[in-house]
């Protein structure tokens, strides 16, 4: 048994040692004081205490923990796969099957019980049909849009989006959040309408 | 009713933007590859996704999620009293005061009972007396410890830390999680004293 226990605690360091990197994979989005993009754990954590503070608006009734555990590790698979920006028409093509190589990689580092969990956590996640898959992707969406409001609309600007690329690309804030939705368009999105930032 | 559930989403989002300066306040623990320093956010990120893997060795029995929002927020008064070094003896004079100012501050950005929610979970684990908050400082030693391991011992090495300051500072690593402590003494401490990483 101290073997078993000592071996699971191996495993469990060496995945906790490997996702590391995810610290080093970079996104398109900005710190809101513009100085620099932001990171996927650094993105990951933010949206953890979102949906510890914003569960109340949750359409469906979501559990919480589980909404948490998501978003701690939605984006592991990207130490592999690598950030594929929202609106990269020809990488979104290629990225399941990357992300899915990814994860068996890096989930199998853990002991099989809890490897078997966070996969079928993330694909919970990816597939976005339960009530807390729902939810982590409004978080997901939002927190990108309220960071680009609060730079100036800077990702916006240099990537030229379009306001009907981001209603299309945003459905799922409001399919998991209907006020957050609301507090996007209204706080976020049309403000950059108005100034320029994201083009009609 | 719309009124001032408007209004707090507006509060929550406005907190929510505060602390995205948590991606801007440096520790002195190096990335697992030396490349940078982390920062508390990812650090904060690195921690909740450790609360989930490693709750097994808690030696008493914790509640995760509670474990898990600790630690999301553990760091956030540092945005207003910056991260004060664990060997750093003048700094620590002060550093109580400074954090309980920074409290009063961020957390009030809240809706009073989310302010007070938190003001009391930090509090929690200041005192660090409860099983969740014992669990949480376990994690938050063995991390630092198991990334001075990955960085072959580099801020170690830069601060010029003694054996006897890592045993001393890390007893929360025993009294939250004995199988950690086990862990971190033989896996990471004592090949660095071999290694002439660590002074004695």
């Amino acid at each position: 048994m101290e073997g078993i226990m000592d071996n699971r605690l191996l495993q469990q360091m060496e995945f906790i040692k490997e996702v590391d990197k995810l610290k080093k994979i970079g996104r398109q989005t900005y710190l809101s004081d513009s100085s620099r993009k932001e990171n996927d754990a650094e993105h990951s954590w933010h949206l953890a205490l979102m949906a510890m503070l914003l569960s109340e608006h949750a359409d469906e009734k979501a559990d919480i923990l589980k909404v948490i555990s998501m978003v701690l590790i939605h984006d592991i698979v990207e130490i592999d796969a690598g950030d594929t920006y929202a609106y990269d028409t020809e990488g979104n093509q290629t990225k399941r099957k990357r992300e899915e190589q990814a994860a068996d990689r890096i989930f199998n580092l853990l002991p099989k019980d809890q490897a078997v969990y966070m996969r079928e956590l993330w694909e919970e996640f990816e597939q976005g049909s339960t009530a807390e898959a729902k939810f982590a992707h409004a978080l997901d969406r939002i927190q990108p849009i309220m960071l680009n409001d609060a730079s100036d609309g800077r990702a916006w600007k240099e990537h030229r989006v379009y306001l009907s690329q981001i209603i299309e690309r945003n459905q799922a804030i409001e399919k998991g959040a209907g006020s957050l939705w609301e507090h996007a368009l209204e706080q976020y999105i049309k403000p950059n309408v108005e100034k320029g930032n994201i083009k009609q």
